[in-house]
């Protein structure tokens, strides 16, 4: 006799109790409830109402009662009756009362030209590809599939993974050693967290990286020991003789391009067995290199000391989350316990689909499309450069999405190339915002920009790089 | 010369490296390092090879090479190589050396019969209805839409369950305070943890719940405080004087199903009030209400003191990770910002999917279809018991997807019983398990289960009723 929460269109909660217990009338109750739920906007303009046959069963109360309230409320303006269509709400051009305002977003940057690092051309995510795996996946997977499962993620994609990894990457895993996350973001906090129950209190980075990872690390309670960086990469001789873990991008460092050179690999995972530590290895774009050289992961070189982390945000999307970790055996239960308390498990279609894909090859294919792709790009951008700035040096370019372009000593200062760039519409980061520790000033503190030629679509790449040329012709 | 990275049917990663400078010659290393690809399951039975051309592209070394390497190969079983479909990694029966054996599966028990609580009858996934939402999903969302996004998640999402949650669960928020995050789990963790840095130390919680969900809130730092329970609901009146926050799940205590009263709801959101803390509303199946009962959110009362947490997972499936938040406006900037450490935000493709299916009335439609269908297994579960265990009380049966059955004092202890269910193939948890304090020991320690009538598929729940039956029969 109360309430509803049955309409034909839609579910719809309506409390009469109270108005019924303040003395109001059934009618008029259901009036005012009716009212409130239009002018609170719980019932948007359009909305259909459930017939006044439904309602009144629903409400327990005689149809004709139901009737008499949509008639006044109809007279009053509130609802529309049209014949044939029903009773619906009117449509209003005020704002809805009781709502708060929405916040205001934060100024954007007039952005013309993305050149931020970190992210891939979005215009080629296959979807496409993706629906079909998705339709695939769908049409296949048991009912359990859609349930609560094992904190390491569905099987169907650590077997396919654990295959692909060690053909493109060369990593040695198996489906029990790989734990599916959302994103290396959540990958690395859980393995930082991990190691922290096991005694560490630090984690060495390189001294330029990403700093929002630095704060996940933080966040997951070791602080940052940054080691410097040269030609070869990470100066993994400078690793503390503490236990504790290294995390390093053997592949192509980030964002300064180095791979890591074979001696530091090994001895990187010398100082891990003989301090009971652990490598990180994040392997973040370690799909996309364009020149010939050897570059397996590094997690081959010892499984039980090298935790593998990649990605799918680099050669899909990063909006889909999708991440794994090859853990060594002993970090396995750790890991796992700690991804089933922050969220269970990860969310298991995008995990088929990926499976599917990687399976049929669609993901090889397109892999080897967007390769083709940045390839093209970087050669533009290094062509650009060499011709309307020739001043500059370019590093890091065999590999990845991004470039280092670096000024020679007396050009433009950093802060005020960026000002500059901002002004022009350019979006793109110094080199020092990748400081790991901002305070530290080393000689390769030379002005130097990162450029994501990866990030903006085929339609605005070649007004973007024009822009770029344009900043630095000058700088 | 020394790698490759490409072939025609996918990636490989080859390294000739270490063998031409330990003084292989060419053929010899090629021939090593595709005999150990093989070898170790990188190259699985089956693969196709590149052509001798593209590999002696990629290597920068004579086709003739390769043709040789391939020969040798071929002759020695490790390929195969047949007129018109290249060649290919020969069929081997042999286990793959260098995995690692996989560790062996926690013994199963025998599962006949599937009654345990939590978790929806999966086979009523609507996987048409949802790939159908998909794929008008993916022809739609901008490009962005798959980069890196706000913490908060999707506006499109959000926006449909600001108007969702309003009509149906008359929760009043918007999108800038709604959060998409992976699981309720994921939810209160964040909730928890953002507390914590409030300066909260407890987290009261109803005395009967969900012991996982209790290992989220102690690993966020808070410790568990457990509030009697009665026929009314959590004991707010015992709630500490010290500020904090409360969990509670008011339309349909979980797991003995009493709605929290009215006077009850009033009282805690008047402490939170008071003590500037919070209460927590999991409405973990607060859709699936059989019978006429106003019970609407009880974040409406105060959306500045209320957090309601809401989920997919009963109305869709729990593999979905999707759950949100609504939130207090002095809550939106500190769980944003320890989502963004944790994951970064929700992955974007199930989100748009779901507000496709919310937007586009799908969403109501199937909760209809559910709500049904639970109701039916809801009655069927009281009438069989009424017939064959007349001596047992059925109770919490107005809501959800499960019932509480308490037998009469001097029945089959509670211990004893799960025994006999495990041997009869029934799952399902005893009452005692889900006691936030398990020392406590109270008056309502007489032997219960906790039935998930919801659990098992329609040819399977016949079965297992009948089973449930005949255990209750004899306790």
């Amino acid at each position: 006799m109360s309430s509803s929460w049955t309409t034909f269109g839609g579910d719809l909660h309506l409390d009469l109790t109270e108005r019924r217990a303040a003395g109001t009338g059934l009618r008029a109750a259901l009036e005012d409830a009716l009212r409130e739920a239009v002018q609170d906007g719980r019932l948007a303009p359009g909305t259909r109402l459930p017939s006044s046959r439904a309602l009144g069963e629903d409400l327990g109360i005689a149809r004709n009662t139901v009737v008499e309230a949509y008639g006044q409320l109809t007279a009053e303006g509130w609802l529309t009756a049209r014949q044939g269509s029903g009773t619906t709400v009117a449509q209003r051009t005020a704002p809805r009362p009781g709502r708060r305002p929405a916040r205001p977003t934060a100024a954007r940057h007039d952005v013309r030209h993305d050149l931020m690092s970190g992210r891939p051309d979005l215009s080629l995510f296959p979807r496409t590809a993706w629906l079909a795996a998705a339709r695939r996946a769908l049409a296949t997977a048991p009912h359990d599939a859609f349930g609560y499962g094992s904190p390491l993620g569905r099987i169907e994609l650590r077997q396919a993974l654990t295959d692909y990894l060690a053909r493109v990457r060369g990593v040695r895993t198996d489906p029990d050693h790989l734990l599916l996350c959302t994103g290396v973001t959540q990958g690395l906090g859980l393995v930082c967290a991990a190691l922290r129950e096991r005694g560490a209190r630090t984690l060495a980075v390189e001294s330029y990286g990403l700093p929002p990872q630095h704060d996940g690390v933080r966040a997951a309670g070791l602080g940052i020991l940054p080691l410097p960086l040269d030609e070869a990469g990470a100066r993994v001789d400078r690793l503390d003789t503490r236990p504790g873990a290294v995390l390093l991008t053997p592949a192509h460092q980030f964002p300064t391009g180095a791979p890591l050179a074979p001696d530091r690999r090994a001895a990187a995972v010398r100082w891990a067995r003989e301090r009971n530590g652990y490598v990180i290895e994040d392997d973040y774009d370690g799909e996309f290199r364009y020149d010939r050289q050897p570059l397996g992961a590094m997690q081959a070189l010892d499984p039980e000391r090298v935790v593998y982390a990649g990605t799918a945000a680099k050669s899909l999307a990063p909006g889909l989350r999708l991440a794994w970790l090859a853990l060594p055996d002993a970090l396995v239960e750790p890991v796992a316990r700690l991804k089933s308390l922050a969220d269970g498990m990860s969310p298991v279609l995008d995990q088929l689909t990926l499976a599917e894909l990687i399976t049929s090859g669609t993901y090889d294919r397109h892999v080897r499309r967007c390769r083709l792709h940045y390839r093209r790009r970087r050669d533009q951008l290094v062509a650009a450069l060499a011709e309307h700035a020739p001043h500059v040096r370019i590093t890091g370019i065999a590999a990845g999405l991004h470039a280092v372009v670096q000024l020679p000593p007396g050009a433009t200062p950093e802060a005020e190339l960026l000002a500059r760039a901002g002004a022009a519409g350019i979006s793109l980061n110094g080199l020092s915002w990748h400081r790991a520790d901002p305070a530290e000033a080393g000689p390769d503190t030379a002005p130097a920009l990162v450029i994501g030629y990866a990030t903006p679509p085929d339609r605005d790449f070649p007004a973007a790089l024009a822009a770029l040329c344009e900043l630095l012709r000058t700088a």
